[in-house]
């Protein structure tokens, strides 16, 4: 069994944006990332502090837009309109679950799609769907293709099962996966909750990627000799032996699956730092596309 | 085994489509469907001509334009332009495929998303990955779930397998058959050219739709005892028996199939009809969103 070190590949993933950033900066260009926070929602400010710290750490242009909970629809769009127009601003996060007085799928809409570096505007979305390789893709799925690749698994004409039917997470990856050409060209299906017979599609699974957020589903009896599983999920399990109190659990049994798969990432150190890893690179691409400007 | 009689369960939906538009126009409200061709393209022609006469069968506003094989791009997207703004058209379908002079993706980016009766605009397409149910959606996949549905098949929690990965409808039957909700929650797998150990994936389909083109393509052996085909695919086979010479074949090899499975689709006569009852379907559904009258 191969572990597959997310942390390792998403250092390495960073020092190349790091050399990029550097050269379009010898250029006069640096790439700009806003991550827009409204609230305090402590697993959120967390994520906001960790995507401005490693933003700021590959020379970018880091802007982080800290709003109050009880900040307007309006006040909120006005803030994207705003870096929508900045030029020093190339991507632009808002972060996600945003209080309830927000509707969230009105705010990605109003993103420039040139600048949605989540990859969920719907002209976004319909370029993954129609596979036009110019699409901003969201970066969980970026990142789990990448894992892949930069572990030497093949995946053109392979069969990948994904858990979960997120737009965010198992529709994009999905859609990703299935794409024609160099990394796609795998066969792809979708299971989620309202699936019979899931062993049964599992065990015929080159590659199972889970995004469903439930603690220890995936057992070893649905996987077969020599798959390969990604765990997407992280839930929060009470620990009483953390300082925390809880911990990040998988989608996986990971001892149990990991006896029987061929690699294997874990949770935490697998998808999670890959997907602010793909944010960087997103960025970077963004700004390529919006200066003209590459490297 | 169920022979599924496409062109009766099309005609049913023609005849409730004809109640509607019956019931709108004593409201004052005419379903306006606009179908433009370019060129001369025979097959074409003939679905042009056969969209016409359905939909004036039917009650609907019928509008055919057909323009000259050497139209150009912005007289094209004039038309359409002409057609997005005109209130008797609330459906507007430019056949597919225009001469090579025409950009046709930029001619689906033009037309009005609320008109988009083919489903194909981005914004039709992003709301269907979305699961949004106000999307139009292509005819074809629409016709294939209409069919199961119609024949009593249990879609939700089934599992699927998709042959292609075409937009029009692959990819598009896929996203449908997923989405949640009634007519949905299906696992749904998407193979295709690439896919290796199709027979193996064929073989724990619950449901199997095959929209690749190549005749005879689905052999008896690799569908299991009890599974639902349905045939998406048209090939022109020789046939010197015929007056033209040719006939249509599908993409399965029926009689072995038919042999196995517990419904399937003929061709002509299964998926074909269906295409051109939802576009119908369609264009009354345009007409209520755009009229804010339904019924």
């Amino acid at each position: 069994m191969n572990l597959i070190d997310g942390k390792a590949i998403a250092g390495r993933i960073n020092e190349e944006t790091g050399r990029k950033v550097a050269l379009m900066k010898k250029h006069g260009i640096t790439p700009g990332l806003a991550v827009v926070l409204v609230g305090e929602d402590p697993p959120s400010v967390a994520y906001v502090r960790n995507k401005d710290r490693i933003s700021q750490q590959l020379g970018l242009y880091s802007r982080r837009i800290e709003l109050d909970q009880s900040t307007t629809q309006k006040e909120l769009l006005a803030v994207v309109d705003r870096l929508n127009a900045d030029p020093d601003v190339h991507g632009i996060l808002v972060q996600s679950p945003p209080p309830p007085q927000i509707d969230e799928s009105e705010i990605v809409k109003a993103l420039n799609p040139a600048k949605d570096v989540d990859g969920l505007h719907p002209l976004n979305v319909a370029k993954l769907a129609m596979g036009d390789p110019t699409a901003l893709v969201p970066c969980t799925p970026l990142g789990c293709q990448k894992l892949l690749v930069e572990s030497g698994i093949t995946i053109e004409g392979k069969h990948a099962v994904i858990l979960g039917r997120s737009m965010l997470v198992g529709k994009s990856l999905a859609l990703l996966l299935m794409r024609k050409g160099q990394h796609g060209d795998a066969t792809v299906t979708v299971a989620h909750s309202r699936s019979l017979n899931l062993t049964k599609i599992l065990l015929s699974a080159d590659i199972i990627i889970s995004a469903i957020g439930k603690a220890g589903y995936l057992r070893g009896e649905q996987v077969r000799e020599g798959a390969v599983v990604l765990d997407v999920g992280t839930s929060r399990v009470e620990d009483p032996s953390t300082r925390s109190g809880y911990r990040l659990a998988g989608d996986v049994a990971f001892d149990e699956v990991a006896a029987k798969a061929q690699a294997i990432t874990p949770v935490p150190g697998g998808v999670g730092p890959m997907t602010i890893a793909m944010l960087m690179v997103n960025t970077v691409a963004a700004c390529q596309n919006q200066t003209g400007f590459s490297v």
